[in-house]
């Protein structure tokens, strides 16, 4: 049972130019969709790939509606990637098989964690004492929570990831470690995606707080005592250290990592790869990688950069020797 | 049964001002510790959150001893925050429920390998063929430790963590790649805590070794035969190459990476993010990342950088046309 | 039954100068290799090691055939490294346990995936619906391979290790994200070794695709639609963002990052650490980190970094004041 342009519309919305009856079978890239095939143009890069697309329906904002139609089907929409966003989810709900809720036999879930019959415990995963799952709520397989942990509702948790291993805490003594023993949790709330591998560690007394609708790719660290903002959503590999605060509606690009015991306030965007080593008071975008080169090329700049502040002594002795005339 | 201040100072010592019955529910930070909890003051940018602290008892240093009595209850002791390190442990030891010792029925364990009565493998975990697991180490659960790769004693291992996957070794053949199988395996020492989804892998020919009281954060890569003295801690997303050796009491800051075939010493720290691309032959501190900027200010920077040497030679330029004069 | 040199060079080839029946127990380095040890020497830096070396046999280079000889048994072959690879492979092959194939009790297949009656699918793996694993491929333990996502023959897969986990794939609507629903999946061709705790994430339409003889190092992130091209290697904890290529014949040094939507062509390599910000359109070697320093070196370069634009202004100015003199 194929979805029809029809049944799309009726779900989704927008507007129609063309046959209710035309079966769709994928989506695709606008590049490579093909007869049977929908797909969606909202880069204002590839409209030149408009005309040719072999797509059974384009959906498109109303700036193109003219140039869409001259081409065949279309689905005219005032967000055309939000509107693929939710096409997909459509995709998902009907044409895929659904998800189960329920325990799989081969989790470990303690009797005494909580978790809403509507979620999912997948393959594998461990649920330890006193872990609370909201409804709806995916642990995809291989997932930990650890005890006292709690996901709120709607959240998808990747393979592998780890939610509520101990921070890492220990005071110094005598040039040896004592553990400080982590005796926070970590709580997460509603709509929170978390990827594959990522880790969030429990809080050392308080907690570690991932606020509602948080979005964390793969292989991110998040350490004790961390807080994350409403909305804000952590590219893949990065980091950030201990009792750091994000605010609300931040991006952190991938593999970036954020000092401990910083302060981010809302509406901060974070450049993949940068390394923050402080707090950022004012919203707006913060970058900072070293620029690649060829290999021969970095060394001297690299090599040069060391002298940077006798460069800056020494132009500021020529200065003195020709002071600035009137011009 | 809620510890009270005197069975506090009796297990841990330190000097109690205050009512022996007093009745502790609950460890928290200074600034929100309320009646029922206690909490400790070691930072001292962090001393006028003592008088107005609610808390039921302030763990404080000598020094500290009249403002602190002069507030209500308080512990004085030496070093405020291993004060508190020990007092997490008695918590945990006394008030949280006590650790099992075996192995959990969903974990596989090679009956070749060999687990300390007194070690705990949690849930999923995999120990393969010879194996060894020392007296008190617990792994969580999840934990995968490789053939003949062996833990010491009291060692914790946070869930995901892999000990022992193959190191990653290729000979170049022709354009292709060809396995070098590793031979060798990982040897891990006493009082070491390994975090979540950390990997060290096993050695090529000889192990890659961890010393004891070496503390590593989650999400860690340690290459084949690399070497952690005793007692350095590394904290989360770090990354070292292979064949590298890290000294003793060395500790290295989140998401760093460190060159293979270096040699650092003992007593070396590396700042965050910081690359590591030979070896230190000197204690102390070192860091190196690219300062963090407003995007746009950062793209100009960066471009400037690229011509770093050249301005030098701009520099030298004018200097020649424009000689040092005694002053 | 220990490898003679007869049956290693019967197996491998080379010439051997020495006693077919002298009995070979293990290998080890050149400099530490001992009686009963056979070892190699492929780097010019180590032949000091050669004359003083106790190991029973050494395998070294045309060029070194005479100084070998003088020492004792060796092996003469072109290539050391490549013989010695191939020895542990022989080694591994003959004096170590067979590894099984089958899929091990406590992994969880589903009826509808595929997997190859010679693949391993190892302890506490889950391999989903309408997945595929290809003759000869192991799956070491605690991997996860999600739905109708495949992997080729003779592969290896080390644990942790997550191949088609979502892509981070959301719509911004109004402040918050919504779910683009992964439809893609992830293709890995032959000869393909991942590392531990990797990550893999299946596309968004199309699908993430790995190349034959590829090898991917531990903690890497692989986004939704990258292709890695043929024989290309990626060292431990790099991160590749979505839809980026990479060519055949590259390498990516450890903890490397590179953006999103670049095409990186063929032998490309890009050293430890580096941020690749865009394409790459031309073969070479390529870097990029920041000069570690002493900590407060480092802090003055990095400040005075800042400024560097404004510095190569008051060059400027100098430069105009003192116009170039033909010399």
């Amino acid at each position: 049972m194929a979805l029809d342009l029809g049944a799309i519309v009726d779900a989704l919305g927008g507007e129609l130019h063309g046959e209710r009856s035309l079966a769709i079978e994928g989506l695709a890239p606008l590049a490579s969709a093909g007869a049977g095939q929908i797909t969606f143009l909202s880069n204002a890069k590839l409209v030149a790939q408009l005309a040719p697309s072999q797509a059974a329906c384009v959906i498109v904002a109303p700036a193109l509606r003219d140039q869409a139609q001259a081409r065949g089907a279309c689905i005219v929409a005032d967000d055309p990637y939000l509107y693929y966003a939710r096409l997909t989810q459509l995709w998902k709900r009907t044409q895929m098989p659904a998800r189960s809720a329920g325990v799989h036999p081969s989790a470990v879930v303690d009797p005494e964690a909580e978790v809403h019959p509507s979620a999912w415990i997948g393959p594998l995963c461990v649920v330890e004492r006193g872990a609370r799952i909201g409804a709806d709520t995916v642990l995809t397989s291989r997932v930990t929570v650890g005890e006292r942990c709690s996901i709120g509702e709607r959240c998808t948790v990747q393979p592998g990831a780890v939610i509520g291993a101990d921070g890492f805490g220990f005071a110094p003594n005598a040039g040896r470690w004592e553990k400080i023993e982590q005796l926070g949790a970590v709580r997460i709330g509603n709509d929170v995606d978390i990827g594959a591998n990522t880790c969030i560690d429990r809080g050392a007394l308080g907690d570690t707080v991932i606020e509602d609708g948080v979005k964390l790719d793969n292989l991110i660290q998040i350490a004790h005592n961390v807080r994350i903002g409403r909305h804000s959503a952590i590219a893949g590999s990065a980091a950030i250290a201990g009792s750091t605060t994000v605010g609300e509606h931040c991006t952190i690009g991938g593999a970036a990592k954020i000092t401990g015991h910083a302060t981010i306030v809302d509406h901060v965007h974070i450049g993949g790869g940068a390394s923050v080593t402080g707090s950022i008071r004012k919203a707006g975008a913060y970058g900072g990688v070293y620029p690649l080169d060829e290999f021969g090329k970095w060394e001297k700049s690299a090599a040069t950069l060391r002298q940077l502040p006798s460069l800056r002594e020494r132009l500021r002795a020529l200065e003195r020797r020709l002071p600035a005339r009137d011009e």
